[in-house]
């Protein structure tokens, strides 16, 4: 792919550490290889890496919005995400982001719904929205989400709301959608039972795949501008594979990450400064716990390889965690993000209680979180505890898509410096073993 | 205080783990000294470990039952509680918890609204939930809870929407009531207004205090049974004053969080198995990131001491972080917290996906989250990964109080052995000096 030195629009990254950040050689050399097989219009997704260009995927995203014009109508109120893991938490952090976070997106006219773990309360929490406020197959779609196809969880959720819903709509079957690997179990169950069909690239793993049919066509149903989301991603992944290393964001953080985790740093604190990004930190959580956390190197020897993700949320955590991350031990390597917001209401200075916090009155909210965050970045200086300081000018589709790019370009470099597998879990097998043998046996 | 050798009724807790778990002569002569000092039926609250008796103080469930009545009524809505850290986050979880997490809640008469952080979104979406759904002042109360009086965040969060709300409602002063100490700027700013005011025991910090008016007045207004919620305290206080180490599990827990530290252990992963009590678990993470996260030690000495609470929730992060628990690096002590719960769906033999995961169907919810959470524990041990189990027969009122009394006392042991302050947040002051100079500066 050709150089393009084009900066990612609007999102800045500042580094506030003396953490050895020059570019080891073997990270050098995979960009340059990966921007050789990366390309943009390109739908090869032959290896693992390959899930990058899908922001660029026009392939892609021709079938996810036939797809979604199939089964979008005025009518339609909610959209029912049964997934876990990759299968949700990309669409979610997209979706909590742009409508608001808690409380947030009334003003939906399509709502999304998830459904992730396996608990009986959250199944009737589902069930209650579903019988009081969908009277017909065509106000809701379900989207089942599972790349295997046999992930115990969404397919043992779907079980148990299907046949509650078949008896309440006799043509139910044509109001659900698998998104699947082609071929799976599911697949073929899917198609025999008259149920939509959306494939993701065999290759691309959970973690990687909200830019895939798993993120776009949930997204775009509840009304998104899957476009300009794409748009944040597309401009980020020239910036990722670019070799010229002040503008490569990824390479800088990914060498940052490393160099902190060498230098005792056992944990990554994403610390969010909007409310409404608490999701996107439960997304990258997974994204780099699971592509860093590794029990062997690619050579099999055992490493115990990783660095433990946290999520904060600004200010909130100042009166819950800042004690600890200023007083206690030495073992965290932080980024702040905040993002501009538009609205910015101000505090009247003839309004009450006035005279109970100094400095407030007459002060925007944004002036206030501002001065918030810089005492605590002085705070952090005065400590020597390492950070970083990410800032997008905006909570908005591109500048989300962006974000998301970038985070995964990290972590596929993180792994490369680290020498092991970003795109496998071979852990995860360990307690499904049992669990299996436990299932059968009664 | 008499000893009782009852056990709390229905929460057990099973040590899976070869830790040394000896209790430290220096905690047993501390339980003694406490035991002597914290009394059942008792209004002193001199030292901070008196919030223990919390649970059982008739007198101050008298004066919130009183303030209760006045403001509740069949046409109240919402309670709008404003507060940040612990004046929100016990009272949060409990209502998580019995509500039932995310989407649940729907059926209260009277529902809870948080605001905490400083968040234009998160205000937008509270003023568009009361411009929407609130038409009359006594379908809504205010709720404003700073023990200080001067919190940053919950005051300019009060004063916004006071602003508008006093144009919508001549009478809103007469829906306010502060929660604050006796005597402190809101207090006398709040009674000047007409505020309703109620008080916090001066020297029970917002982390040990749900069980004082701070969360007993929004939670019975929201028609929570709070005696329940205070029985199950109450029978805790029981157990965790007790000199018989079998029967007193917080010098149990203390212990073995004590002796993990020691080994080498920088975190203590929280893990749920009921997703409602993910809220719980960002109450747990704040009593402990607080107490034990200290610069210096009882003695003044810099010792950077802590432990990092992290929460994770079953089965949903086993698709997120478990191949880093398993795979990745050894530092980390877990307590499993699982719950039995009522309803308990079973999946349909005859069915659709019947075929699609082996050994579910048939079964209901609850036996396949067992043999999961089974498995779970089974890899951990085969990993030699420490841990424990705590388990509760239900989430109620009760289980839920019994739950909370003992982390509080498990944290106040913790940092008896570790010699540092269970009590005060002295570091928090290092980004508030910026803030306060950044904010009068301009």
């Amino acid at each position: 792919m050709p150089q393009n030195n084009a900066m990612p629009k609007g999102l800045s990254f500042t580094t506030h550490h003396d953490l050895p950040v020059e570019i080891h050689d073997n990270l050098r050399a995979y960009v340059s290889e990966l921007s050789e097989v990366v390309e943009e219009k390109s739908d090869d997704y032959s290896t693992p890496p390959h899930a990058l260009q899908l922001p660029a995927d026009a392939h892609i995203m021709e079938e996810v919005a036939i797809a979604a014009k199939r089964y979008s109508s005025p009518h339609l109120k909610y959209v029912l995400v049964i997934g876990i893991g990759g299968s949700y938490l990309g669409t979610k952090a997209v979706y909590d982001a742009l409508v608001g976070g808690e409380y947030g997106g009334s003003a939906q006219r399509t709502k999304l719904l998830f459904l992730e773990t396996f608990s009986p309360q959250a199944l009737e929490n589902v069930n209650r929205i579903l019988a009081t406020e969908v009277h017909s197959s065509n106000e809701l779609l379900i989207n089942l989400i599972s790349k295997s196809g046999t992930t115990t969880e969404p397919i043992a959720n779907f079980q148990l709301l299907y046949g509650d819903l078949s008896k309440r709509f006799s043509d139910i079957a044509t109001r659900v959608v698998c998104t699947t690997d082609v071929g799976s179990a599911l697949w073929i169950e899917g198609a025999r039972l008259g149920f939509g069909l959306l494939s993701v690239p065999t290759h691309v793993g959970g973690r990687y795949s909200v830019f895939s049919s798993v993120g776009l066509f949930p997204l775009l149903l509840a009304g998104v501008d899957v476009d300009g989301f794409r748009e944040g991603g597309k401009d980020m992944l020239q910036a990722v594979l670019s070799l010229d290393e002040k503008k490569n964001y990824a390479v800088r953080s990914a060498q940052e990450m490393f160099s902190a985790l060498s230098l005792g740093c056992s944990m990554f604190n994403i610390f969010h400064f909007n409310p409404e990004l608490e999701s996107l930190g439960k997304w990258e959580r997974q994204l780099i716990a699971e592509s860093i956390g590794k029990e062997k190197d690619l050579s099999g020897k055992v490493v115990y390889a990783g660095i433990t993700p946290i999520v904060s949320i600004g200010s909130s955590d100042l009166h819950s965690m800042v004690q600890l991350y200023l007083g206690g031990p030495r073992d965290k390597f932080t980024m702040f993000v905040r993002a501009e917001v538009p609205t910015d209401p101000r505090i009247d200075p003839r309004g009450v209680c006035g005279t109970l916090v100094e400095g407030t009155t007459g002060k925007t909210s944004s002036e206030i979180m501002e001065a918030i965050l810089s005492g605590v970045m002085h705070a952090y200086e005065k400590h020597h505890l390492p950070f970083s300081e990410a800032r997008l000018p905006e909570i908005s589709n591109y500048s989300i898509g962006l974000y998301m790019e970038w985070r995964m370009a990290t972590v596929i470099y993180l792994a490369k410096l680290m020498n092991v597998n970003a795109f496998d879990q071979p852990n995860v097998e360990d307690y499904k073993k049992k669990t299996r043998e436990l299932l059968l046996a009664h």
